[in-house]
C-alpha cells in the first residue's frame, strides 16, 4: 500500500535538506573564506534559511501529514526510520514558541559575542549576566522539549546533539570510567617519569610541507578531492555535505603535528559523510546518527590509528623526508613518545586522551546542574576550579584557562559536551572488533594500508546513517552495548603495558 | 496614509533578496571553490533554491497584494519605485507557466553542455538539433512575455536584463555607430601602421606579483576588502552581493595586462554594487538598475580610465616596478601603444575597443532574427561569417571562431549582447561629463588619483539603483540621453588624434 502522507512528507523534507546543505556551505563559507565586514548580512541571510526551515516544520499541514503517515503502517523498515526522524525533527522545531526560538536565537548571539570580550580580558563577571539570561531561556527550552518528548529537561537537550542516549546511561558510563581512570591516569604518569621526556624536532617546518604530507595521508584514508577540499581555519572542522566534503584544519609552524593530527581527525567526520547511503541523500534518517558515532569516527582516525605505534612506524620516515629530518628524533621512538605524551592540560582541546575524559565528565556534572538549577550562575567558576582541582590535582590560575574556555555554555549548547567522550568509548570498542577480525591489522596499518579499518566503518557504521539507533549500531558492529571496557583496555595497553 | 498591501510586499521580496544573494555566494562557490564532482547536488540545491523564489512571485496572494497596493498611492517616490520593480519581477516570474519554465531550465542546462561539446569539437551540427528546440523554447517566452508586459517578443527578452531600453532605440544607436565606426577603424587601422608596433616584454611575470599590483589598484579604485575578496576563476566575474563582493580574474604568465584589466573591469562592476544604498540593500529597486549601466561601470574603470594615457603614466612605473622591468619596453610610450593596439580578432572577447562593437552588433542583428524567425539555426554560421566578413574584413576560419565562440545563445541568453556595446557608450558619455566638470582629472589621474571617477559615479550613478531607468539616470547625470557622440569622440581621440 502506498502511503502518500509519507510520500508528502518526503518532499518536504527533501527542501530542508537541501537548505541545511546550503547553510553548511555558508557556514564553511564564513570560517574560511568571507571577507569580515560580511558577518551581518550573511547572520541575517542564514536567519532568514533557518527561519524558512522553521516555517516548514512548523506548518500545521506537517503536523497533519505526520499523523496520517502514523495511521498507515509503512511496511518499509527504512521508511519507518525516515518518518520516526522526521517526527523527531519536528517535535525538536515545533516544541516552542516562536518568540522563545527567537529570545534563543538573540540571546545564544548577543552571548556568544560578550564571552569573546570576558574571555579575552579574563573576567568572568562581564559575562555574568548575560548567560544567567540564556541559561533561564535554555532551561525553558528543556522544559517545553522535556514535555514533548517525554523525557527529563536534560535528556531532551542531549536528544538534540546525540538522539537515544540517556542521562542515566551516560552517569553509568562515566561512573565506570571514574572508578579506572584516575588510576590510570597517575600509573600512566608514573611510568613516563621513568623514561627520558621525548624532544620535539626543532622547526621551522614548512605549512605546504605540511600540507602536502597531510594530503597524501587524506587520499590514503580514502578522502576524495573530487568531492572535498581541504583548507585552513581558526578552529578545524568538518563542513559541506556529503557530495562536497570541506575540512579544515590549522597549522603551526613550530609543530607538525597539530596541522597533521586535525587533518586525520576532521578526516574521520568526512568520511562518515560521505558513505552515508547515497539514495537517502536530504532525507532526515540518511543524516548521520549523532555527535557519539560522529566523534567515534574523527577520533577512530586520530586517536585509534593516528597514535597508535603501528601508524607511527608508517609516518616517521614521511615526516623525516618531508621536512629533511636528521638524527634520532625523527626516529619511531620519539615520535610516538611525543604524540602519546600524557601532559595535564587546563585547556580541553590541548589535552590528551588520559586527561581529556576528566574535562569532559566535569563539563557534564557542572551543567547537568545548571540546567537543574542546583548549581547557580556565580558559582560556576569555584565548582570548576574544585572539579579540575580534583581530577588533574591542581586548579587551573585564571577563568580564561578555566570556565571561559569553551564556546559551548556560552551559545546556548547544553548536552553537547558528553558526546566528545562518549565517542572515545565507540571509538575503542569499534577498534576492538576490527583488530579482531583482522589479525594483520597493525602490519598493514604500519605500511598505510588503512583500506580494512575504513572499509570496515563504511559498512558497519556510515551505511547505518540513522536508520539505527547509536546504541543498536554499536551492538551490530560490535556485539556490544556502548561500554567503558574496550577504551579503559586501550588505554591501559597503549599507557602502562 | 500606510499602503499595508505595500509594507507587506516588502516583506515577501526582502526573501526573495535574501534567497538571491544565497545564490551568488553559491554561485562564486562554484566558479571559484567547489570540487568538480559537487557540480550535480549544488545545480539541485540552486534549483531548489530557483523554485522557493519561484514559488513565492507566483502565489496568488502576491498578485493580489500587487493590485491592493497599487490602489493605494504610495506618496513616496522610492517606494513607487519599488512598487514597480516588484511588478517587473512578477510579470517575468509568472509570465509563463511551470511546464514552460521548467522546460527552458532543462534545455538550458543541456544545450549548454551540448555545446561545450560542439565548440571543442569544432562541430555546429552537433548543436543544431538542441539549439533549434532551445530556441523554439525562448521565442515562446518571448511571445509570453511579450504579451505580459505588453512590448515586442524581442523587447521582452532585452526587459530581462536592460529594462526599459527598446529594440527600436538600440536600432538608431547602432545604426548612428555604423555610420562612423567602419571610417574610424580603417583610419585608425592607418595611422596605426604608421608606427612600429610595440613589443610585450618577456615574461614570465610572477603570479604574485601580478595579484599585488591589482590589489593595490583595486584599494585606490575604493575596493573594500573589508567587504570583498579577490580570487581566480575561469572567466572573471564579479559575484556576491553588495556587503560581501568577490570579484575574479585569471592571471597569464605572459602577460600581466590580461589579470591587471580583468581586475579592473570587475572592480568597475563591484564599485557600482558596493555603492548601491543601504537602506534598501534587498528590495527590487535597491538592485543595480541594469546591464547596460553595469557594463559601463566595468568599461568605465577598465577602458575609459585604464587605458588611458594619464593612467599608463602612473602605473608604467609601477609595473616596472613590479617586475624588475628595464629597459625602454617599459617605457609609457610602449605600454601605452601595447594597451591601446586595434587587432581585429575572430574572438569577442579579445577585441579591442574598436572593433569590439561590430561584434555586438552582428550579433545584435543575429539574435533579432532568429527570434523574429527570419534566420534559421542552421543558416546560423553563414551569416555569421558573411557578417564578420564585412565588419572586419576576413571571415573566421572556423565555427569554433564564429558561431560557437560564446555561451549567451546556447544557454538561453537572447538580449544580453546589445548592452555590452550601449554600456561602452554611456562609459563615454559620463567620462565625458566628468571631464568636464573636473579639468584637472587627467593630472590626478596620472598621480593614481581616482577619486574624482569613483565619487563622480557613486553619487550620480550607483546611489540612483533602480529607483530611476537607464536613460534618466543619464540624462540626470550627463545632460543627455544615451547616444554615440561621447563614444565616437572618445575613439576619434584615443586612436585618430
Amino acid at each position: 500500500m502506498i502511503n502518500s502522507a509519507y510520500k508528502t512528507l518526503e518532499k518536504h523534507f527533501k527542501r530542508i535538506g537541501a537548505l541545511n546543505e546550503v547553510l553548511a556551505i555558508l557556514h564553511w563559507d564564513m570560517a574560511v573564506m568571507m571577507p569580515s565586514g560580511a558577518a551581518e548580512s550573511r547572520a541575517k541571510n542564514t536567519a532568514e534559511i533557518n527561519l524558512m526551515i522553521y516555517e516548514i516544520l512548523n506548518d500545521p499541514a506537517i503536523k497533519d501529514l505526520l499523523l496520517e503517515a502514523e495511521c498507515t503502517p509503512l511496511s518499509d523498515k527504512l521508511m519507518k526510520a525516515n518518518l520516526a526522524e522526521m517526527k523527531r525533527m519536528h517535535v525538536h522545531s515545533t516544541a516552542m514558541d516562536a518568540s522563545l526560538v527567537s529570545a534563543l536565537t538573540e540571546t545564544s548571539a548577543s552571548c556568544e559575542m560578550c564571552w569573546r570580550e570576558a574571555r579575552s580580558e579574563n573576567d568572568f563577571s562581564k559575562i555574568t549576566k548575560q548567560f544567567e539570561y540564556l541559561l533561564s531561556l535554555v532551561r525553558e527550552k528543556a522544559a517545553c522539549k522535556s514535555d514533548a518528548l517525554n523525557c527529563s529537561p536534560y535528556d531532551a537537550l542531549i536528544d538534540e546533539f546525540e538522539p537515544g542516549i540517556k542521562q542515566s546511561e551516560i552517569d553509568i558510563l562515566f561512573d565506570d570510567l571514574l572508578e579506572v581512570l584516575p588510576n590510570i591516569y597517575r600509573r600512566a604518569l608514573e611510568k613516563q617519569s621513568r623514561n627520558t621526556p621525548p624532544v620535539f624536532p626543532k622547526g621551522p617546518f614548512s605549512i605546504a610541507s605540511q600540507r602536502e604530507l597531510g594530503v597524501q595521508i587524506m587520499k590514503r584514508l580514502g578522502f576524495d578531492f573530487e568531492h572535498g577540499r581541504l583548507d585552513v581555519s581558526l578552529h578545524p572542522f568538518c563542513g559541506g555535505s556529503p557530495d562536497d566534503l570541506r575540512i579544515t584544519t590549522r597549522y603551526c609552524e613550530d609543530d607538525f603535528m597539530q596541522g597533521l593530527m586535525g587533518i586525520m581527525h576532521e578526516t574521520g567526520h568526512s568520511l562518515y559523510e560521505s558513505n552515508l547511503p547515497e539514495k537517502w541523500r536530504l532525507q532526515p534518517a540518511g543524516k548521520a546518527r549523532g555527535m557519539t558515532i560522529h566523534e567515534s569516527q574523527s577520533l577512530l582516525v586520530e586517536m585509534q590509528i593516528g597514535r597508535s605505534l603501528e601508524f607511527i612506524k608508517f609516518i616517521a620516515p614521511l615526516l623525516k623526508a618531508a621536512f629533511n629530518g636528521q638524527g634520532s628524533l625523527w626516529e619511531v621512538d620519539n615520535i610516538a613518545a611525543l604524540t602519546r605524551r600524557i601532559k595535564p592540560n587546563f585547556i580541553r582541546v590541548d589535552s590528551d586522551e588520559v586527561t581529556y575524559p576528566f574535562h569532559v565528565i566535569l563539563r557534564y556534572q557542572l551543567e547537568k546542574d545548571l540546567i537543574k538549577g542546583a548549581l547557580s550562575v556565580k558559582d560556576l567558576p569555584s565548582a570548576w576550579n574544585c572539579g579540575i582541582k580534583d581530577y588533574l590535582g591542581k586548579a587551573p590560575p585564571d577563568d580564561r584557562q578555566g570556565c571561559l574556555q569553551d564556546i559551548h555554555w556560552f551559545s546556548g549548547a547544553f548536552g553537547y559536551f558528553p558526546t566528545y567522550t562518549l565517542g572515545a568509548l565507540a571509538a575503542a570498542q569499534m577498534v576492538a572488533t576490527i583488530r579482531h577480525q583482522n589479525p594483520c591489522l597493525k602490519e598493514l596499518i604500519s605500511k598505510g594500508d588503512f583500506n580494512p579499518v575504513v572499509e570496515w566503518c563504511a559498512r558497519n557504521i556510515h551505511a547505518k546513517a540513522s536508520f539505527l539507533s547509536t546504541n543498536d549500531i554499536l551492538v551490530e558492529a560490535t556485539g556490544h552495548n556502548l561500554e567503558t571496557t574496550a577504551f579503559r583496555k586501550h588505554l591501559e595497553c597503549r599507557y602502562l603495558a
